[in-house]
């Protein structure tokens, strides 16, 4: 079953509702929704969804919008961060212009809205209840980026408030995509809240793991560049953590990299991720990424599933939690 | 009644309810919001639902939605417009930056979402055709604005193409104030269509006068500077009439003036504003909007109001008609 969600949802993404004219403003959302990638929200939706009922197909259309919402937000967060590329292909505000990809992003915010309008078996309180958890969790995400521009320009980020940017910027809308499956197949609160709680802490623990992979990473599996944030001195959970723990000698050259005006790239990746290795930091952060997927998994248990359906479920999480990619 | 629209939707703008942190999200909310404005949308809204139920109160949070949205759409046209102010006021992207607009934008956009989520004595399929209708309303709005960005950059624009931008632009969103409250107080299909084009009708004839009183306006009371839209070579209503229906003498002055690299401003506007009016496009322009405003009177009657009810509306829309400013 597991393995139709994905044909199901690219089928609905084929057939994508929008306007045509000006083809300015529905042409980037096909071409950004086209690029493909996992899709893991809404099939995290669906997968959620079937755990309670059998009839996931007709939820297909509502599970979309968040794909959908997730597209959008890919779409402006890459004009904001003047990002050239997008899944190896150029973005959208580089194809075409910052404001067909302002205005095309907003049409598709309102077309995430106009998906989720397709849950015809709810009552009118238990709609408004979805909309507004999506709502709220919409909300949280545009936070979550907002503290991540603010993040740049700051000198100390603790890593408290590093593991809540990430919360809001990707795992509560991962919690949300699970929730959305138990309100869908009309689960009690508690059900959902756990649900919300699983997707949540699968999302910090996936995230984390991105941080990791961009360091330890098999560059033949990777895709991207390993080293990249290193580079880029980005305040990852590995570099913060690496400055709060760093001492003397190491501290100094960690500073010494970091400022260096034009460093040779290959040797800073190397030297900083040695510094990594010989602090611990690699360790800790595998550490901390298996906490959180315990804490996942752990949860799974006040689902009272039966042991198909659990079963299920963490195989596919597994498969999230083992990724290389 | 009607006097009291606007002191509620004042008291509940005051209230309006957004997250806190980061405040570089939520500041610019607050800001554009009370940056004051006739609140033309909620209040036709609200008075559209009068016109058939007594507790206009209820609706007040409903009725704010189409005013946040409008503002979403401000604050994103500015940064596309590069605007400096905004009713005399930095624009938010001029006193905050661009990857700021768009993001409070986009969780402005949300918000209104949550405000529309308040109308809990609707049907579950009532909500969802309200829905459905804002969701088209607002796409529309999106491709009138993306419309008017193609125009600047074409050498012709009709006059068809040019009426078809301001209703999407302005005039859709003014036709779902009044539709908005109709299907609020539980008006049938035929009805909530009829109060729709009233107000389409009146945004047409809205639309036009701006354009007419950009030219034509009494500079002491216009507020802005009158010329404006003939110092821009703005493709308005009155530019493209005259274009299409200059010959001679007159066209290649048009084209001059047009062509013209650094033209004394008052002369400028001196030469076209006659231009205009010897070719009989004020007369002209002035005949369209009463044309607009006269289908929207037509259209009342249609609605078998009450002659009390029928008052206040003709009452209302009269002022908005016969406005200078």
């Amino acid at each position: 079953m597991i393995q139709q969600f994905l044909p199901a949802l690219e089928a609905e993404i084929k057939e994508q509702k929008l306007g045509e004219s000006p083809q300015e403003l529905y042409e980037p959302i096909r071409y950004l929704m086209q690029l493909g990638g996992k899709r893991i929200r809404p099939v995290l939706c669906l997968l959620s969804y079937s755990l309670f009922k059998g009839d996931w197909e007709k939820v297909v259309p509502t599970a979309l919008s968040i794909e959908i919402f997730h597209n959008f937000t890919l779409m402006h967060d890459d004009i904001m961060d003047k990002a050239p590329l997008r899944r190896g292909k150029q973005t959208v505000h580089e194809k075409w212009n910052d404001n067909i990809a302002i205005l095309s992003g907003d049409v598709m915010l309102v077309n995430a809205y106009q998906y989720l309008n397709n849950c015809q078996h709810l009552s009118l309180a238990e709609y408004q209840h979805l909309l507004l958890r999506f709502n709220r969790t919409a909300a949280e995400v545009c936070e979550g980026q907002q503290m991540d521009m603010n993040f740049e320009s700051r000198s100390a980020v603790t890593v408290g408030e590093y593991i809540e940017m990430i919360r809001l910027k990707t795992s509560v809308l991962i919690g949300l995509s699970m929730e959305m499956g138990g309100i869908l197949a009309g689960v009690d609160a508690s059900k959902a809240k756990t649900l919300y709680e699983i997707g949540e802490r699968i999302g910090l623990g996936f995230q984390l793991k991105d941080d990791l992979l961009d360091v330890y990473g098999d560059p033949e599996k990777f895709g991207k560049q390993v080293g990249g944030d290193i580079l880029a001195n980005k305040k990852t959970y590995l570099l913060i953590r690496a400055l709060e723990s760093a001492q003397g000698e190491a501290l100094a050259s960690l500073h010494a990299w970091l400022a260096a005006a034009n460093p040779n790239p290959a040797e800073k990746v190397r030297a900083i991720t040695q510094l990594y290795t010989d602090l611990g930091i690699r360790a800790e952060t595998e550490a901390k990424i298996n906490q959180y997927f315990d804490l996942a998994f752990e949860a799974i248990d006040q689902l009272n599933l039966q042991s198909e359906q659990k079963e299920v479920l963490g195989k596919f999480l597994s498969g999230l939690v083992d990724r290389e990619v």
